[in-house]
């Protein structure tokens, strides 16, 4: 009836690999950062936020990771740690690397915008031999962080953490999460985000996101359909293609297409909506939900992190969410 | 008397040339950073300090340098601006650099360290053609800070700028501020520090940032003597060699010491009490003060800015400095 | 009956994708380079060889690379014109890269070493949007050279040029060509040479050049076998793996190895030995021949080439391949 | 009656600092370089040349330089040594940089240009702690090749040699020698050769590269006269301005200037011309010859080098170039 599987018998739910970072939001919002007088330091890192995001839901999490020698870097670590996540395989960088920023402008609910500092960031320079295959192994899947394929030697780790997974059977799922900033050319992008995209079993992504894979491509009409059904042709087994408010469809082989219904809420800022939404979703699929309900979980747990100023401190426990839905469906909850 | 006389005449008073940054200072201080939640914005730098400074003390000042297109540049210029400082020759990067950060820790007031971000950073882009000839032209005294040094073109720069200056007759002050973080080798901050100092009128730094600059020397006992008399050779006129709680000693070519009165502080943390220090001597030398006053002056400043939790915008006003001796001289002010 | 076969209706036979550079071989031999006074000028570089090879023996062949705006490059361009040569697809670059250099020393027949030239190469520019996709489609087979992987944007462009291939069903032979200095670090080498070798129809390496690419294996007993059955995993159909003087072994889909039986040759210098190889055994395979004749024809071309001064220059046609392999069943042919 | 003098009692007489590198010298001229095959193998670099041209005419010479580790670096050291140049501050590099190399192309006598290589090039890494300090202060003159300059850390083992060489009283020879392709902006090579021309004795260039240092001059009519007047406010003795077939012309602080006749040669290309006029006018000057007399016997020296193939090889011994004088006084020779 589902349409993916897990491995059974294994110590981790849940592994992902890639940013570790920090970000600074904005205290006093809904106005430019140069007014912006004082900022709150919170983990961040698409990566870093799922995973905090599907521990807080009870599964089993570890993370694989590369973390700057400083004060960023050891806070970054204690507070996975606290949130009961395995950092075994964060590695603490040696060659005087910075941690990773992220300050966030929050001018309106709708116009979020973020300044990156991401210089000579420890995150990126995560190696292949610091990956450790047993852990992959000993994980029912495995998310893949885009933005980790950016540069090297990040980019060669993440092959070869995607070899490993499939050496092993584990899950891969590749969250595309594009940042042109990091990126040397858009070509650059294609050729790595195709090369993790045929390894993957679920690809979950924005249409725009997919339009960057598609660089090469004859999809002028940028259909989904035409999308999610090239990586049937390799490894896929859901493609997740979403389309911000229009809400977002999932496809599988057989043909079909999926949709889920959204919620509504009190919207502070958009960051993390992604994050949230991808740790809902993955719970529900590995809890034997169906594609619907586990999309729905997903709708729910970003509607509760964008209604609060953080985005990893603010991800949701399954109580939480399954509250937030009842509130919903009681109509307690309605949009600003 | 006076050891050294200003060109006078000009539009402004005072010009540096060099650093711009963000300062980010711990809000819960007195622990590691690691356990510091918020942080509150301030301009940073040393040059943009003392010019901050300078200004506070009435001095008509401009500034030299270049910001990152984004929202932390935006808000320094503006922040200058707001102080009365003149920034026609604070040029904006378009390559993308960042703004340099400094996020403090204080775990007491004696034990304070920075983290630095200067990966990509705006204020070391300055070429040689965006200095202002005229500008340098038309100002008293030019303020070369050392880290403008560190690399290209922002050295190129720093160095042109210098040539600048003599050309016309302004009188130069270097302020070592060694920061070994930003430099490839001690090789090569000993080559531009001595090449910079050849070329100035006042020399102020302390005992190890002289050292810093004797590389290539025999000064083997780190005799303050020595260091100061190698320069009188060349364009000196003041040689100030700091000792911390030591205080400082200013050489002149007769071959005098001088040596100034020290004020007792609350201190909060240590960071820009030399710029504090900078700022009231070079107002106290300006203004026809003896070298002695202008010390005592500066010290008073230091004080200030080193009981109160940022640098820049601490900086006093005349008032504040007199008032502050005075206090001081009641016995109304202890040190920690 | 025969292993692989190739697309028909094609214009072109045979394209190669990457490196184009110089050969500087020694006039002086036998001694060290110190004392070699002049040096002659060759075009170089595996692909080109094998190109050159390929053409002399008669397929229509065509070359995908790039080269510098300076007089090496045009000379690499107007040779591999005279040669028949399709250059549509060499890329002259336009940001003062220089060509590739390869001073040859030939100290004996057996001692031979190169001193490369491969700081800021042309070669290793060549962009994916310059690489050209009808090209591809309307060639038999895609040759590509291992060292191409080794930095961006050419490592992209190859890996690009591997989707095209396998979208429009262009054989693909992968010859490893290890080149260690050309390389940040033997996992990155790695990651791609096994990116390269999945998607490839007809791998060739040294026993060398394959341990290379099983760093994250556990072939501790280096087994050919071992290395040949994974690739059957993938898309590979033939791989040959080549022990020196050892001699060679293709293994088949089917579980077979095939051997070929070498000849002798009066050997000036071994460079070139592996490029005549691989243009011989691709000619053999696309022209019918059985595994065991393809090897055969390969190892003649190999001995043409190793006894005389040049590589490119030396490549061999069919005529000449046969009759010396009729020369050596004769006995007219001895080692020396 | 000598505008300069040099100190006595050194073990030296000349050391040069600098490039070394290897010269490619097309043996088949008269074309361009497509059309060469085979080229010949020189030890090159103008402060190599002069070098040498100094060791030919009788001085005891040593050198301060870098050379890669590798063939052509022991080449260039050996060779250096059987000229009876000192090559003990010559070092080798231990970071797989390569030789500088410059193909030449000799199209006509009047046609000739130059193809480098000069990515990761082993001179330009010299380091400052690698600069003997003893050395220089046993030798009468210290050469400084301004290519040197071009970039770190080279740019500041010159500098801090021009300190040792000013602290020793030991004359300071600086030969422009401006290669735009070795600098990242003719802003840069501005500032760094007035910093090295306000610390020498000598200065020597074209008009071209004069220009190259009054960028931030207001020289609009290239004035020789204006550009020598500035040296002599500071250190130099001797400004020799070169103009070509224009012959060259020496200012002197007090006002006055110096021109040479000029001799006829069979020209075969113009390398190498102002590497042996600068090594016989030294020569002149250090054997107390008028500045007219060292100009006429640099101008036939010059004559005698481009009248052959290479330069360095070509640099002629004393009685070679008053033979050469003499023959053309008897009009023995007449320019092609």
């Amino acid at each position: 009836m589902s349409t993916i599987s897990f491995p059974t018998g294994r110590k981790f739910d849940f592994t992902a690999i890639g940013r570790l970072c920090i970000d600074l939001n904005a205290n006093e919002i809904n106005r430019p950062m140069e007014q912006t007088m004082t900022f709150t330091k919170y983990v961040g890192g698409s990566p870093a936020n799922i995973a905090i995001g599907m521990s807080r839901l009870g599964n089993k999490t570890a993370f694989i990771g590369k973390i700057a020698d400083d004060q960023m870097g050891r806070f970054i670590q204690s507070y996975l740690e606290n949130e009961g996540i395995d950092t075994s395989n964060v590695v603490t960088d040696k060659t005087g690397a910075v941690t990773g920023l992220a300050f966030t402008e929050i001018k309106s609910p709708s116009e979020c915008s973020i300044l990156m500092y991401r210089d000579n960031v420890a995150d990126l320079l995560l190696h292949p031999l610091e990956v450790n295959e047993a852990l992959i192994a000993d994980s029912k899947a495995l998310l893949i962080s885009g933005t980790a394929l950016a540069s090297s030697p990040s980019r060669e780790a993440v092959l070869l953490s995607l070899d490993y997974a499939r050496k092993h059977g584990t899950t891969v799922i590749f969250d595309i999460d594009y940042r042109p900033y990091t990126w040397v050319s858009p070509e650059e992008t294609a050729v790595y985000y195709n090369l993790a995209a045929e390894k993957s079993d679920i690809i979950i992504g924005t249409r725009e996101e997919f339009d960057s894979m598609e660089r090469f491509e004859n999809n002028v009409e940028h259909s989904d359909r035409y999308t999610a059904t090239k990586w049937f042709d390799y490894s896929a087994k859901i493609v997740i293609i979403k389309h911000g408010k229009g809400g977002s469809i999932a496809y599988t082989p057989d043909g079909s297409e999926h949709r889920a219904k959204s919620y509504p809420a009190k919207v502070v800022k958009t960051f993390g909506a992604g994050d949230s939404y991808a740790a809902g979703f993955i719970y529900g699929i590995m809890s034997g939900l169906t594609l619907e309900k586990s999309m729905e979980f997903g709708s729910a747990a970003a509607c509760i992190v964008i209604s609060s100023h953080s985005c990893s401190d603010a991800m949701p426990t399954v109580e939480q969410v399954k509250d937030y839905i009842e509130r919903c469906n009681r109509g307690e909850i309605t949009a600003n």
